[in-house]
């Protein structure tokens, strides 16, 4: 049902969103594979003159997979729509990404942690600076298929932060990333603009903070 | 006179700021290898207890090379103190380092740039990104002894941002590092307590805005 679902919000997506002529940025993630192959599917059917740039090297596999046409942000600086898959989302569209497995179900309300990507000589001083300024724990992320940390497509480690609860995504997500060390954060906060959710019965909804 | 100057700004902030049973941050740059000079020195002669541990590459070799005991942020991730040298320094402490060069004469007004260490897929965007919100242009930084990029010890690119004048660093600090794809910021804002300045005149001169 999961698959199904995640299916569904993909197409939703990309049938929604991606028009003639445009750069395509592709996310990663579980759902981003639904993503592409219904790219692909449009491509084909409706001979689209579509450019894909992917933020990840399985995004790059998946483009060329499909016999998409690739290219890079040095190419194309600027795109016209993204598609991501998230973990978790909230009302105002603030999202957790890069959790690294299937999330079970929405609105598991931030119980997955939040990933922090480290540069790997910082990530015990990340590490303890979180947790002291903002409670939880964060820890270092273990490979299953290799011993040792996973190590993230940009060589560095991630950070998987448990915590409570937090009240402004803002602040907080500024807060984590000014702590020296810190590369990125899996918080997207006043970046996506539209949300797809596939539901149970088959049906997909839209969240969209400007148009409530 | 350069050369001494810096040797008098890094054993005064060494004689200073060191004591016995500290565990010590090993900053990067020119002036470093005095700092570092000046700790083994005083280590063997007044035979402290000293623990290193270096930010960068360069630092972890001079402490190597001198025999000090070398330790990193895993085991010791609260330093005592740490000493590193900056490009640039303002009345309020902000300091500009990672300029890869010597600095020719202090108080440049900032002429050099600010570096900005990038995710290399980003550096197009992020490029763009900080001339279009603050002027000025930011280049990339090019190796002289290989081909291509200066590669960070972090696998990352440097962005050298040259500007016409800032006002406030702290938001432009924060601004910059939140723009995705950037890793750190040559700007240190709010992190130094106390510069050291060698003079052409033999002396050293001390700013420290909490004494002021």
């Amino acid at each position: 049902m999961a698959e199904e679902a995640k299916k569904l919000a993909a197409y939703a997506a990309v049938d929604n969103h991606v028009q003639n002529n445009q750069v395509v940025g592709v996310g990663s993630g579980s759902t981003i594979v639904y993503a592409v192959d219904r790219l692909a599917e449009r491509v084909r059917q409706e001979k689209l003159n579509i450019v894909c740039v992917p933020t990840s090297f399985q995004a790059r596999q998946l483009i060329l997979q499909h016999g998409l046409t690739l290219s890079d942000l040095d190419r194309h600086p600027e795109l016209d729509v993204a598609i991501d898959g998230a973990d978790e989302v909230d009302a105002e569209l603030t999202l957790i990404k890069g959790g690294g497995k299937d999330s079970k179900a929405l609105g598991q309300q931030w119980k997955k942690g939040v990933p922090i990507e480290v540069i790997p000589m910082a990530y015990v001083p990340v590490s303890r600076a979180i947790a002291k300024r903002f409670g939880g724990e964060a820890n270092l992320r273990m490979a299953v298929s290799k011993a040792g940390p996973v190590v993230t497509d940009n060589s560095n480690f991630i950070l998987d932060w448990k915590f409570e609860r937090a009240e402004n995504w803002k602040e907080v997500n500024t807060a984590i990333k000014m702590i020296p060390g810190v590369v990125e954060t899996g918080l997207f906060v006043g970046m996506a603009e539209r949300a797809y959710f596939g539901m149970e019965d088959g049906t997909v909804q839209v969240r969209d903070p400007s148009v409530n």
